[in-house]
C-alpha cells in the first residue's frame, strides 16, 4: 500500500472553511426567523468570507492530539462567533469606527448602530450556547472549554482587555511592554485559546495541552506582528479592510515601536519558536506547523 | 421547642442582597487590576443599589427544592452580571439613549461609550466564566446552566430578541400579542430563568423545574406590567431611572395598549397564577409566594 497523497494546505484549508461555515450555518438562527433583523446582521457578518483561522487552528491542534475528534468543528465555530462579535464592536463608532471589514460595509453601518452592538452581543451569547450544545465530549470537557471561551474573551489578560489598553494606548508612551500585553490580550488571548479549545475537545494530556498553548502564543504574536506589517504595507482592497489605520489612529504597532525590518524579524522568531513548542508531537501536528509558517507568509 | 421567629420579607431580602453583593465583589476585578477603567465602569453599573431581584429568585427557587443548596449564590449572582450588562447596552445613545440609571449616570455618560459597550461585553463574558467555576454542583449542572443562561440571554425567545423587538417595535402597530411577545422575551426570559437556575442548581425535578418555570414566566409578566405602569406614575427620582420615556419614546406598554385599570388587573391575574403554579411545594416555597406579592406591590 502507497501512502495517500497528502492534500496541500491550500486545499486542507479550504475545506475546513467549508465544513466551519456549514456549522456556523446550522447554529445561526436563519435570516426567517423573528426578530429577523437581528439575525440578518449576524449572518452578514459572519459569513463575510472570514478565513476561520481560529476555528482551523482548534481543528488541526485536535488532530494534532487524536485521529478521532469527532465533531470539533462545533466547538471550533464558537471561536469564530466570538471573533467576529469582537470585530462588530471593535468596528463600532465608538470604537475604531471602521467602515469597511472583510471587504463589505461594517455592521454598523448596514443595520445600523443599535442592531450591531445586539449582534455582537448575541454572537457572544451564542457562543456558550453552543458549547453548552456539543456532543461527543464529557460535561466536564464542555465546562473546560466554557472557561477557555470565558478567560480569553475577559478583561484580565483576555481580548476585552487587550481592546481597552488598546483604546487607551497613545503612541506617545509607546513601549515594547505596552505593545507585548496589548497584543497578547487584543488578538493573543483567543489565537491561543483557539489551539487550546482542540486539544481539551481531544482529551490532551496537561503536558500536551502545555505544548499548544505555547504554540498559541507564539503563532498569536506572530499573527499581530504580521497584521500590523500589513496594516502599513497593503492596500484596502487586498486586506478587506481600511489599511493605515493604524497609523491614522495612532496605534501602537510593531512597526512602530520596532520598524518594519526588525517587525520581520520578530515574527519570524515567532514562527521559529511555535515550532520549537510542537516538538513533542509526530507528523500529525505538521498541518500546524505549516499553519504557523502560514501565518507568518500572508499577504493578506 | 418552640419553631424559629421567621424573618420578615424586608429581612430576608436584605441580608440575601448583602450576599450576593459579597460574592459578586469577589467575582468582578477590583478597580486596581489592569485596565482599570473597564472595571471601573463594571463595578459602577453592578454596584448601584439594584434590588437584585434576579438572583433573589435563583436563591428563593433553591430553597423552595431543598434545604442545603450550599453556594447557590454564586450561580445566581451570573444573572446579576447579565442583568447589568443589558442595562448598561440598553441605556447607550444608540439604544434607549437613557441618562439615569439606578439613580446615577448611565455607565457611558460617565465612563464613555467605548467603556460602557466593553464593560457590557465583559459583564456578560463574566457569567460564563463564573458558571465554568462554580463549585457543590456537578458538571453536567453546571452546563445545564451554561445553557439556561445562553437561552435566556438570546434571539429567540431571549432578552437580545425581545429587545430588537421592542427597539423595532411602534406604538402604532401595537398588538396585544406583540406586546406579549416583546415583554415575554425582553424581562420575561431572564426573570423565569432566574428562578430556573435556582431550581437547577437544587438538584430539581423535572416536574418541579417545570412547576418553577411557570412561575417564573407569571412574575415575569406581572413584573413587566408593574414596570410599565410605574414608568408612567412614579417620579424619576423614586425609580432611579428617567420616567415616563415609554411614552417619550413611543414604546408598547401595557399601560398604552390595555389602560391603566386593566394592566392592574393583570398584573394581579399574573401574581395569582404565580401562587398556583407553585401548589405542589410546602412551606420551603413562602418566599417565592411573597416575592410574587412584593413585586405586584412595589412602588419602584
Amino acid at each position: 500500500m502507497t501512502k495517500p497523497e497528502r492534500a496541500s494546505l491550500q486545499d486542507y484549508l479550504a475545506e475546513r472553511v467549508q465544513a466551519i461555515d456549514g456549522v456556523l450555518d446550522r447554529w445561526v438562527p436563519e435570516e426567517s426567523i423573528e426578530p429577523a433583523s437581528i439575525h440578518k446582521a449576524m449572518r452578514y457578518s459572519l459569513f463575510a468570507g472570514g478565513k476561520r483561522i481560529r476555528p482551523i487552528l482548534a481543528i488541526a491542534a485536535a488532530d494534532s492530539i487524536s485521529d478521532a475528534a469527532s465533531g470539533v468543528e462545533h466547538a471550533a465555530a464558537t471561536l469564530e462567533l466570538v471573533h467576529t462579535y469582537s470585530l462588530i464592536h471593535d468596528d463600532l463608532p465608538a470604537l475604531d469606527n471602521d467602515d469597511l471589514r472583510r471587504g463589505r460595509p461594517t455592521c454598523h453601518k448596514v443595520f445600523g448602530e443599535a442592531i450591531a452592538i445586539l449582534a455582537g452581543d448575541a454572537l457572544l451569547t451564542l457562543s456558550f450556547e453552543v458549547l453548552s450544545r456539543i456532543e461527543h465530549v464529557s460535561a466536564a470537557q464542555k465546562i473546560r472549554l466554557v472557561e477557555e471561551l470565558a478567560r480569553a474573551g475577559g478583561t484580565v489578560g483576555g481580548m476585552i482587555g487587550g481592546q481597552v489598553n488598546d483604546l487607551e494606548g497613545e503612541r506617545k508612551n509607546a513601549t515594547p511592554a505596552l505593545l507585548d500585553s496589548i497584543h497578547r490580550a487584543k488578538t493573543g488571548a483567543l489565537l491561543r485559546a483557539s489551539a487550546r479549545v482542540g486539544a481539551i475537545y481531544a482529551g490532551a494530556s496537561e503536558e500536551q495541552l502545555e505544548a499548544i498553548s505555547r504554540y498559541g502564543e507564539h503563532i498569536g504574536l506572530a499573527f499581530q506582528i504580521i497584521d500590523d506589517i500589513l496594516d502599513v504595507q497593503a492596500p484596502s482592497e487586498a486586506l478587506g479592510k481600511t489599511a493605515g489605520k493604524d497609523e491614522a489612529q495612532q496605534k501602537i504597532t510593531f512597526p512602530a515601536v520596532y520598524g518594519l525590518e526588525r517587525s520581520r524579524e520578530m515574527a519570524e522568531e515567532e514562527r521559529v519558536a511555535a515550532h520549537a513548542a510542537l516538538r513533542m508531537f509526530d507528523d500529525r501536528a505538521d498541518r500546524l506547523r505549516e499553519i504557523a509558517d502560514f501565518i507568518v507568509q500572508r499577504k493578506t
